[in-house]
């Protein structure tokens, strides 16, 4: 039996922490002249009051929760928070048409960044701060979900954890869940700390500095300004921008143990190693490419090459320059790239280092067992043999992952799109990236699709957001029997 | 060791045959005026000399031939055919340029049917005979290769069969595999003159007809008209071409079952239902759309995309509209139906139906397994389990087919193409289709690509035609070693 009573109360509970948050956006506005102080007040109201009706409702819910309600529960809190994290756009008029909003939130809370907004600027200063504390908390969620609130649940299964936070991290880093997640909390939090400084050292305003930190550790690319990071004209943030969404794509279990000074940690982790080394390798031939192609000076190559390049493939969306203006075989890396993504355990998207890592192993030892048809050989993961299992999985997920694609893109172009903004919206929401190609480039918003195409994107960046089959289990129909 | 005397001796006896059906040409070229005849003779005497002299060099080779000498005859018979195979082509001056005449042919022996012509009415007949020899020969070639020659080579190992003529469809047909292949190419030489017959009786000459019956039984797509089937303005031709490119892409081991009177072996063949499946699933959605968003007739929209659908789903290649100038979502379906390919055992290319098919169920079951984790479920192909190998095996060809994929479209747009055209032109390549996207769409040629890039566009005809293992396979030290 799913235990509906006992999600609701979950829900609920979660909903309080939703209305907190929303509660903290207004000192910022009032700071900046207070017009969006009340939409702000009556949205955390109205989500505070459902927190608390909800919980009223369904306090005495039996304590047993199963995996399937855990599941449920995943899902559904994204879909409920994006609900009534919309509030707040809808009822000041920022956003006035609720699809809008829903996708704008959506797209926050699963740190996407595609966003439908025209004039970011004219956006006031509370909301803007709600927007990138939606990805803030989206981030904030996607670590410790796995890690705290479902064993709090009751749900400390490993099945889940796979498919929260998926590759075969299972490196035990404290025996108690509940214990690291609050590690994990306050590593994202010292970071973002830690990042807002040094921004503002570089002369950014606090406001612009707290948002664009918010927005970097949650990998989620959300800018207060319309044309993003390239309106800091600045080379000392882009380098710090491009430090700390490297960070945000790494294993935050990396950083952890990095911060106590076990730095060889890092250069054990095999997924680390490929993620610098992919980040390294298409920042070279991308700065190459801008140097002899384009002309830029060396150091405008390489750093607009590796902005490029980690923002992408962090799945952050941060832009400082258009790479569709870009000669199209740099275009084309860019767009390869959308589809590696962050590490796992990190708040990157995308289908993961370490899953495309283990298929290129696999597909290297079965190319060798066709010359030697007798020879046993398995795939190794950090100096350990992987089991056919997990190999299974994870080809299982990128198989899922292109048929998703390629469904989505005729859907996408029914609506009249081409091939390179079907391809490029499709890809950018499934892998929670932001700017894709095409109408969706760089210097583009999602403002122009008609309403279903903005529902069915949301729909997408939910997908790519909770690993697939976290979402696409509550459409079996086995699910809800026996 | 590696019996090179072995492997040379076995082209060269092939370069007798290439030779012989060079000189087949000359009567078509007398009968139209003949300008074409000398420099075929010659080709063909060159041709022939090569035989004899390599013959004549080579015929104290040990008898024992090994897999690896069977990995690299298959290879360079293609490579070695398209080099004596272009000679007709320089030496008329036709196509002056060797590596223009090197893709033109090898895009005939692989049975793609991409081609640098611009002006092709303007070629010879018997050049244009020619032409389309090589793809009958390509064609005969895929499905004989595997199941006589290479067994009279002494290699019959159902390694190289699996290489070959993949997917798990090994059900005996005779036990003497020599026997089946001259069957096979009697049902191919009968269906060949059928459908000259039929394209005759609708008013076709019967060198037009011959030319067209040859390259859609190979599914090579080879027309003697620049407009392609376009030209004729017959919707009775167009029927019958369909008829026979479905026929094309089906198994020919069904086929010969058929012409037994065992008209039941088709429908208990699942990856024949799936092809069958698969054409009409896109005919129906694509003739929709054409009626609806193009405003053509019922007949019209339904012939259009029938057309189409079986032309790009055989890998054929034949063209009676330009499905660039469809409404986008339309276009991307052409472009995923590039994809699915023919039936294993056909002369069609691409990823092969029952490739698509296993990866599907596979992709299904291993959905199910998340659901029920004890459950023991198994992929079934035919009514029978597969086994964990073969599903393995599918998966790297696809997982290969993608990656070679993805770092082609890098190097083709790497010469200044957009995103559609190299994924078009590499997709097709790859496929062994002919039309691509965008600058290689079906009013299009291949004749603006750089020397470098008809070069690598060749390779990858090759390496799509031979399932890429059996080419890939010679690029491993370990191949050469020991």
């Amino acid at each position: 039996m799913i235990n509906f009573k006992r999600i609701f109360n979950s829900i609920s509970l979660l909903l309080l922490i939703e209305a907190f948050f929303i509660l903290v956006c207004i000192p910022f506005s009032l700071y900046y002249g207070g017009e969006d102080a009340f939409p702000l007040l009556i949205s955390a109201i109205i989500t505070g009051f459902a927190g608390v009706t909800g919980w009223f409702f369904t306090k005495n819910a039996k304590k047993e929760i199963g995996k399937r309600d855990g599941y449920i529960i995943v899902t559904m809190v994204w879909v409920v928070f994006s609900v009534f994290g919309s509030l707040p756009f809808v009822i000041s008029g920022s956003i006035p048409a609720f699809s809008d909003a829903f996708f704008e939130t959506m797209s926050g809370f699963t740190t996407t960044g595609a966003t439908i907004l025209n004039d970011i600027e004219a956006m006031p200063h509370g909301l803007l701060m709600w927007r990138s504390l939606t990805q803030w908390l989206g981030g904030m969620g996607i670590i410790v979900l796995s890690l705290a609130i479902l064993p709090i649940l009751g749900i400390g299964g490993m099945q889940l954890f796979v498919a929260e936070v998926p590759g075969p991290t299972k490196e035990k880093l404290h025996p108690r869940v509940k214990e690291t997640a609050k590690r994990l909390w306050g590593i994202y939090t010292i970071f973002t700390l830690a990042q807002t400084f040094l921004l503002m050292l570089g002369g950014m305003n606090f406001f612009d500095a707290i948002n664009h930190s918010f927005t970097t550790m949650s990998t989620g690319g959300f800018s207060t300004k319309q044309a993003s990071i390239a309106y800091f004209d600045s080379p000392y943030i882009q380098y710090v921008l491009i430090f700390f969404m490297v960070l945000a794509g790494t294993n935050f279990m990396l950083s952890y143990f990095a911060l106590h000074f076990k730095l060889d940690k890092f250069w054990k982790n095999e997924e680390f190693r490929f993620y610098i080394g992919f980040i390294l390798f298409f920042t070279i031939i991308i700065s190459a490419g801008l140097y002899i192609g384009v002309g830029s000076g060396i150091e405008k190559s390489f750093r607009d090459a590796a902005f490029q390049v980690v923002s992408i493939i962090t799945t952050t969306g941060f832009v400082t320059a258009d790479y569709l203006a870009w000669p199209p075989v740099l275009t084309i890396m860019i767009f390869v790239i959308m589809f590696i993504g962050g590490s796992a355990g990190s708040t990157g998207g995308g289908v993961k280092v370490v899953r495309v890592l283990l298929v290129l192993k696999n597909s290297y030892i079965e190319l060798k067992k066709m010359l030697n048809p007798h020879a046993i050989i398995s795939v190794k993961y950090n100096n350990h043999v992987v089991s056919p299992n997990v190999i299974g999985n994870v080809i299982t997920f990128i198989m899922i992952y292109i048929l998703i694609l390629i469904f989505s893109v005729a859907v996408i172009s029914s609506f009249g799109y081409d091939m390179d903004t079907s391809l490029g919206a499709v890809a950018s929401a499934l892998g929670n990236i932001g700017p894709g190609l095409g109408r969706v480039g760089p210097v583009e918003t999602y403002s122009h699709f008609p309403v279903v195409g903005k529902w069915y994107l949301s729909f997408l960046m939910l997908l790519g957001r909770l690993e697939l089959f976290t979402v696409l289990i509550l459409f079996a129909p086995a699910f809800w029997r026996k």
